[in-house]
């Protein structure tokens, strides 16, 4: 049999796909084994994992066949019901997603073309940064763009703890943001997978609430409930939820339908407001053990963000410093992060690194950034 | 605030997208109320329902909270590992998908550029037709190809009890379909949702293991597990899985992790095994049923198919008799199905219709083939 060159088959989107480098990480060093401030896992403490029997049962009692069944392309009505009501929204402006990155690449997929522009975030959210490429659309820091750059579609935007800076936009950037929307004639992609997880300050208005005419706004449970369960939302406009209606049966027909009826009723008993309670305290010692850590461990001339929530710190080193030069030293050493300059289109701000807080045993929290700062220190 | 016309911002795929007409059907028409040969959803009694609360303790027992945390991309080692088993591949050669569906997706979106052809069964599975055409690809039937139409890329075929047409090709069929995929250097897309459903006849070899170079096949949990799951998977080269790996992660980085530990252990404890048995034998019922419900009631001059597995028969009616025109009447009168010219990409054969054995109460069978008998009688 002849060798297949396989390469001569795909698509012109292939050459544009973005491995994570994340995800390539995880494929080849055993993270637990180290001290990793990588990835961007929550807490497995805030897993309700001691209610998901009983909650699995009490569904498949109430629902019976129909919770294994294939389900409502838009999600199920329950679940779709419990967004609606903690939101404020109509029932028929919710779309459930099969997880919040679903909710990215449906987004871009009907809306960008090859050479359209998304003005994002920079540094900007990887799994958007790869969806973006995936479809060839350009990725154009917001403040940047000028219309001879291609036609501008949207803008992408994480304004609450942003993944990776940790940086919350306050209501005047906001405002300025949903002007440019409107002067650009462009929509308004807002991804909030973390919200919810707020532990100092005050709650500033959605971009959502802002411009609801204009906005797409993409939610998740993977930091409220579970990732395993891969659940997601888009809140927006229903002439807009009508074509990522359309669009998603080709996806995947539905989410997970069990996984929906299990979250509704997560939702519906209460158990995620007193669970959430739980993670965002958990969450809230573990920001602030982190940040008393570089305190006390980091060299002059590191800068680091003081997030009000979310999972993540973003950590600036003296421009000397390239940070992906140093990740192999810092794997061998046992301690691993994400080189800042990933999350830039340009692969530009090498001094930079982002630092996560949540996942990590907190007993390794010291050791880890005691080896880091040590690190840093011998390489400036 | 001014009213958004949102038609302006959408890509260019977006005009493409096909809406299911059974989904539609779906919406409009409660079902359950009357006697529907529409849909394809396999029987709710066939589910393993009494078995899901202990397989889910027995996982979160195993695994603990590994399986409510994010996952690998490729799918979770137990589920990639009990797949290659079944099938006899290596664990390398397996990528779980979030749905078969998925699978159709994205090879299509690694394969297909805009005006590529894909070589399809005629008629086609409505939901890869959803994918090819949101892909801007041309869809031909596999005999009425010719170069001159546009760059092929694969055949897409079920080769096992078709959908829609309930047929299966036979060996030399498939030798055929193989030599010319060589002839032409096309690949192959399997589709293989039915293909354990077998219910008279002998097993025919796979098309992936007469060209395992250049097949990839889809496999599905829906129908022999259950589709509130949403879990399929691919068997394929590794050349070929890699970039399908690299594209999962734009789509939703993983599939749903409990639901893969628990699909898991339900196939390792050998309940797959034992439930399939129950399911074909209801449904090898359930099929004969029809056979004799069509052969006592149906007017000379419709003819349908024998299959020898899957949940589909295909109707041809006189030549006269418009399916899509009857519908109407026929949804009136209690009784649905699916036109057959949905099924192919010109809209012609207005004279056939899908029906599905597999979802309709059986003491609906009866009456339903007595009305669309009657519908069929009056309409020639």
């Amino acid at each position: 049999m002849m060798p297949v060159d396989y390469s001569r088959f795909f698509s012109e989107d292939v050459p544009s796909f973005l491995r994570s480098p994340v995800r390539e990480i995880f494929r080849k060093v055993d993270l637990g084994a180290i001290c990793s401030f990588a990835g961007g896992y929550p807490a497995a403490v805030t897993f309700p994992t001691e209610h998901i029997p009983s909650l699995v049962s009490s569904v498949l009692e109430k629902y019976g066949t129909k919770a294994l069944q294939y389900g409502d392309t838009r999600g199920v009505a329950e679940l779709r019901e419990q967004i609606a009501k903690r939101y404020g929204v109509p029932v028929s402006q919710v779309q459930i997603t099969t997880s919040s990155q679903q909710g990215i690449d449906v987004c871009t997929r009907i809306l960008a073309d090859p050479g359209d522009i998304v003005l994002a975030d920079n540094p900007v959210y990887l799994g958007a940064l790869q969806s973006f490429r995936a479809y060839r659309a350009g990725v154009v820091p917001i403040d940047e763009y000028s219309a001879g750059l291609g036609r501008a579609k949207f803008i992408y935007v994480i304004p609450d703890f942003n993944n990776p800076s940790g940086k919350t936009l306050d209501l005047s950037a906001r405002e300025a943001l949903v002007r440019k929307a409107r002067e650009l004639d462009v929509l308004i992609v807002e991804d909030s997978p973390y919200r919810e997880l707020r532990y100092s300050g005050t709650p500033v208005k959605t971009l959502r609430e802002l411009a609801p005419e204009r906005t797409l706004q993409l939610g998740s449970l993977s930091k409220i409930f579970a990732p395993g369960f891969r659940l997601g939302w888009i809140i927006g406009p229903e002439e807009l939820l009508e074509q990522i209606y359309v669009c998603k049966q080709c996806l995947d027909l539905c989410p997970p339908v069990l996984d929906q009826y299990v979250t509704a009723e997560y939702m519906a008993s209460g158990l995620l407001d007193s669970n959430l309670a739980g993670s965002i305290a958990e969450y809230r010692r573990r920001r602030d053990l982190m940040l008393s850590l570089l305190e006390r461990f980091m060299p002059d001339g590191v800068e680091w963000t003081r997030p009000d929530g979310g999972l993540f710190l973003w950590l600036t080193l003296p421009e000397s410093i390239d940070t992906v030069a140093l990740y192999d030293k810092a794997l061998d050493a046992g301690v691993a992060y994400v080189a800042g300059s990933f999350f830039y289109t340009d692969g530009s701000h090498r001094n930079t690194m982002r630092l996560n807080f949540s996942f990590i045993d907190e007993a390794k929290m010291e050791p880890g950034i005691k080896l880091l700062s040590e690190l840093i220190r011998d390489a400036v």
